[in-house]
Formats: structure tokens, sequence, C-alpha cells
């Protein structure tokens, strides 16, 4: 990475995945993978392999999110470390496998970028979601495809915590990018869903292809949503859940939740109010999240600032 | 059963079950009855007896549909009758096990009420489930449910139908009613949804104990929607699903489907318009539909009369 007048030199993104199926009951990236499989005209850009990809083909079979564990928390440096086993589970003999397809993880012949299609039970809209407050060339990305896909909005979550942030598929990439679009039930595929994040892949190849083809990207700013603490759901001392989402925050994701908000309703109809200084709330009542003791995320706003960017040719 | 005057006498309901569970991830049902099995107040009316059950534990504790088959299609006579063995499925050997509790079905031992609790992904609201246009006593309730609730909506599906028609976990009741409330994704708790469950089953708790009181209910007409065809998605010749609910047709249960209408909107763009007289579809893209080739049941318009009743005391 050299700089050069504003744009920082970075390598070509030449191989590029786009894995549908980390959950398999998440039905818009499963169908736009296969679909690409089958006929790849719509996601080829010049000067660059993309390859569309099924991370969890048994989870897909079954319709469920995971077989043994969550294949978007195995990519750890343990999981993938690990001796090769039958005894393994499932999700972690398969992240070996995607490991060895499209990473090493960490090294100079993983794949450039992956694209992870995800969906939420959550009202979250079209979200990415970035790991990297640093990574240039996806802050630039997300730049574009916001700026491409106007009026319609996107929300940035920054996933870059020390305790928070979980070892995902996409992390093996140079460049992970994680597409999480919703409200969409498990199982199902809704037409506005899937073709919300039809439109999102397209312009992310397009970017690619520009950058590769030698646009420079200046530099500006983003706005992001960044992740800084997890509320769980109120538990009686079984461990049980007493309370549901209140109303007044259900499907609020995104907007601020300042002290005093209700936040919770239990079964006997009493209201539980929010504590602490004001947060963006997303992933309210995310289906998946009930087994993580996790009821929604908190975010704080920041902006980033992104250094332009173009390709370096050597 | 006899006539009198402008009523006709049927057996008092003394034995009154509530189903949950029945599928083990909708879950506005799984927490009412685990809420009312700790603490029934709630539930207890004056000459009655009411058991709240979970129906499905394995499938509840997974928070899936069902485990082996669904449960809500178990409760045939051939599986009733099936010598009892550990090599049958699990949810049949729990079919068995539910109709020695409540049933067995048909006999006079049988409990008298049903109520199974259901949640569906699709845009249906409220909706009482009848199996019989001739069950007097259900037509009654859910006349007295439909006017308790207003102006708040309830719309009632009559499966009744010589092929559509399932074995239910209800069926095992003298009058078994389903209660379907959505839209809710697999998996979640929303309070709207919850409470709105809760709210019909209290009034049909309540319309028992005016019954069996004494209370005369006179004739009334009931406005139903006929289960009368399945649709099934489009698919390729290799069985594959090609095409979606259309945009329009999406979240529109009840509401009329016209000839010419947009139906399913294909994968690369297409729209697929419906032929034939006017329905009503319902179930719209109900995620556990999938698996059984069913992207809407249609239904047709028919408003029913019921007789007067009140409870006889021989």
């Amino acid at each position: 990475m050299t700089s050069c007048h504003n744009a920082v030199s970075l390598h070509e993104a030449r191989k590029v995945a786009i894995f549908g199926g980390t959950h398999g009951n998440e039905m818009s990236g499963v169908t736009l993978v296969n679909l690409w499989t089958n006929n790849g005209a719509e996601i080829q850009r010049t000067g660059l392999t993309t390859k569309p990809f099924i991370t969890n083909p048994r989870a897909v079979e079954k319709c469920t999110r995971y077989i043994d564990t969550d294949l978007n928390r195995a990519f750890t440096s343990e999981n993938l470390s690990a001796p090769r086993s039958e005894d393994l589970p499932y999700e972690v003999r398969r992240a070996q496998e995607i490991n060895q397809m499209f990473g090493p993880k960490g090294s100079p012949e993983a794949y450039d970028v992956i694209f992870d299609l995800h969906n939420t039970t959550s009202n979250m809209g079209c979200t990415l979601i970035l790991e990297s407050s640093k990574d240039h060339f996806i802050l630039q990305m997300v730049n574009y495809i916001k700026r491409a896909i106007a009026p319609a909005s996107c929300s940035l979550l920054l996933y870059e915590h020390p305790i928070l942030q979980y070892a995902t598929s996409r992390s093996i990439a140079k460049h992970p990018i994680g597409l999480e679009v919703g409200p969409q039930p498990q199982g199902v595929l809704r037409s506005n869903i899937f073709e919300s994040m039809r439109v999102i892949v397209k312009h992310g190849l397009d970017f690619i292809e520009l950058f590769n083809g030698g646009m420079e990207f200046p530099p500006c700013t983003v706005d992001v949503y960044r992740v800084s603490e997890s509320m769980d759901y109120p538990r009686d001392t079984n461990g049980n859940i007493i309370a549901m989402i209140h109303p007044d925050l259900q499907d609020c994701d995104w907007e601020p939740l300042n002290p005093g908000d209700p936040m919770f309703q239990t079964f006997d109809g009493r209201t539980i109010f929010y504590e602490g200084s004001t947060v963006y709330p997303t992933f309210i009542n995310e289906a998946a999240y009930y087994e993580k003791q996790q009821a929604f995320v908190m975010t704080k706003r920041e902006t980033l600032v992104a250094n332009g960017v173009k390709a370096s040719k050597i």
C-alpha cells in the first residue's frame, strides 16, 4: 500500500466470492447464489472472477440455520487449525474446507472480496456489515453503493468490537462485507427483500470493476453504526424469558433509544424502560438471537474517514 | 341434541384444553401455554376445567416445527390405531399419547373444546379455523368472539374439504378450534401478536362459561372463507421453485384475487397472472408451506347459518 496524491494504492481485487446459505434458512442469499450458479451472466464483470457459493449446503437442504453449530461463528483460528477429524462438528469441518477454497484466512492467496448474504427477521432494511474501520477499500465500496442506490437507503453496521465481534465466514477474505436484509422470516422468500439484495450485490461488483479498471475514488466520509453492547431479554431466576420487545421499540431498528424509553413489556403487562445514554438499537427481535441471549444490539453513530483509493497495477 | 324453541340444546362444555407448541417454533402459543401452566388464574372460568398443554415439547425445545413429521397432520385414524412402537415417528407416538389424554377422538370421553394456538408468517391477522360448517357450538363461539373483539377484526377460515382437510391435533375434541395469528416469523415473539391471541382465548373461554351458565345464544349468520384449492409455486422440470409471490399479492391475505391479477414474479422478472374465478387467498407465503408445495390457499366466501344454542343440563 503506497500513498499517491490523495489516493492510496491498493491491490486490484481479482478474486471475488458471493456466499449464500451461511445460514441455511435465510432464503434471499440461498436463492440468489443458486440462481447465479446456474447462470452467472449477471455477476460477471470485466477483470474479475466471481464465484457464487453455498457455504452450508446441509443446512440449506434442511432449511435450518445450522446443523451442529453456527457456521458464521466458526472461522476462529482454533477451528481452522484443528486437526481434521470426522468427530468435529459439521460446520467446523465445513469452515476448514471453505478456508482451503477461499483462504487461507490472513494469507496472500485469500480471496480479495467475499460478499456474504444474510437475512434477518428484524426491520433493518438493507444493511452492509463492515468488520474494520480501517478497510478503506470496503469503506469506499459502501460509499459507492449508498450513492448508487439512492434514494433508497442502506445502513452501515460496523462490527468491530473486542468482545462482540465474531469469526464470520467472510472473514477469510482480505475485504469481507456482509449484506443483511430484512425483515424476512426464516424459510421465506419475499420479492422486495430479494430484489434489494440483488441490487446491492450488483453495485458492489460494479464498484470492483471500476476500481480494477483504474478509477480513482477520492477521500470521503462514511456514517456508520458501531456495535457497542448487546442487550438480553429480562429473565427469571431459572433463565426463562419473562418479557418481549416493547411495541414502541419493535421494528424501530436504527432509531434512537433514549433514557426512559420503553424497551420491554413483561408477560404480566409491565413496561421496562431503557436506562443509559442514547443508542441506536438494531437486530431487534432477530429470531436467531434468542439462543444467543440477545434481544437487540446497541450501536453508536460515528463518522469514518475513508482514504482515497485507486488500484495498484504492480 | 334436542330442539327447543329457537335454540338447540347441546351438552355443556366442561373439559377444555388449550394446546400450544403443536408447531414448536410458533412462539405465541408456546409462551401463553407455558405462562398459564405456571399460573392458570387467567384461564380459569366457573364450571369448566381448562388445561394448558404443550403438545410437541421436543419440537419446542429445539424451536423447530417438528422432529420427524408434522404433528398437526398426525391425528389420522391409521396413526392413532397403530400398534405402539418406538419405531414410529416421534410425532405419531406423541399423537397417540395426546389422543389418550384428551380423546379418544370421536368418543364420548373426548375433551369438549380444544383451542390450538398457531402463528403464521402470513399477513392473516387474527384467524379462527373451523373444521365443520355444522358445528353450531363453534359457530356461535366465533360469532361471540368476533363481536367481543370489535372494532378489532378476526377472519374465519373453514377447513372443511374432501382432500385439503387434514388430521389436526385439535380434531380429537368434540369442538375443535384453531387460532392462527400473524404475521410473525418462526422463532420470534411479537407483543402485538401475543396480545391478540391472548384476547381471543379469553373471549372464547368467556363464551363457554356463559354457555355453561345457561345463556341462550340466538340463531345468527357467520361469514367464513371456505378453503377451495391450494396453489403451488411455479417450478422448473426438476421441481425447483422459479418464482416468488408477486409484490402486489404479498401480504394481501383475504383480499380478492381476480382473473388477470399478478400472482407470481419469476426470478428473471416476469409476472405470472392469476387465471380463474375470483378467490380470497390466505396463508400467502407461509414459511412452513414451502415443503407442502403450497404458495397460498384459495378460499371462497360463504355465509353460514348457526342454530341458536343453549346448554342442556341433562
